[in-house]
């Protein structure tokens, strides 16, 4: 597969290049609102190695990652009042990666709540503000 | 959310009580074929602790289990010649979950070829012996 791009938007947003509404943060790991969610509380959480996808990522990072998704899935759907969570992670064109920074999705489900088509709509800066600051409630809670 | 129920068909697979296409098995996690593939080498990756969901599980096996995750769709990419791949991770009812042992689906991916729609339709078994043992060569090489 190919190299690691650092142009790629995840990584300036890792290096402050642009803006994120982020829910959470360490040496290792980030998580912040999908700008398009596909439903309400749409969080991304990323590695801050500069890896690819997730045949790219050494497995202790990858392992760090994966407890941070646990974390915060666990107070995405508290925060969101959700019925269950799901997890999706695209790697490469052919398996729906858009951004080549290893990501992982997660999407708080509620009964009868279909996700959202995927669309270029952004969400309103104050919408995912808000949830975001739900979430990091959550986490501190 | 629920407790586990020791009677979902992935404990009876665990149990040996159910038969698999198994690809990959040590003393925390198994790896075998889905039965009814939504693509070519569709694979699940379980942990062997009882945990319903991917909140329940222990962070130590959750790690464990991904780094299987990783060692497996590197496989079935190979095995699958595949131009990349897919992770879904379903929790609880309203997150797509159907069987409730916490599993990661592998959805090695072709250009242009698009997932086939959920459906209760079971592949031959010769399909699924001859996908698994491709797996299981390529995770040996």
């Amino acid at each position: 597969m190919a190299e690691y791009d650092p142009s790629n938007i995840f990584a300036k947003i890792l290096r402050g290049e642009l803006p994120a509404h982020k829910v959470y943060e360490d040496d290792r790991a980030l998580a912040f609102m999908d700008i398009m969610p596909r439903v309400e509380g749409h969080v991304l959480v990323i590695p801050k190695v500069p890896v690819r996808n997730l045949l790219d990522c050494p497995p202790e990072e990858l392992g760090y990652v994966t407890g941070v998704v646990q974390n915060v899935a666990r107070a995405a759907v508290a925060a969101m009042d959700a019925d269950g969570f799901t997890i999706q992670q695209f790697n490469e064109d052919a398996g729906g990666q858009v951004v080549f920074h290893l990501h992982f999705h997660i999407l708080p489900r509620k009964t009868g709540v279909p996700l959202r088509p995927h669309s270029n709509q952004m969400e309103k800066p104050e919408v995912l503000a808000s949830n975001a600051q739900r979430i990091r409630e959550a986490l501190d809670a």
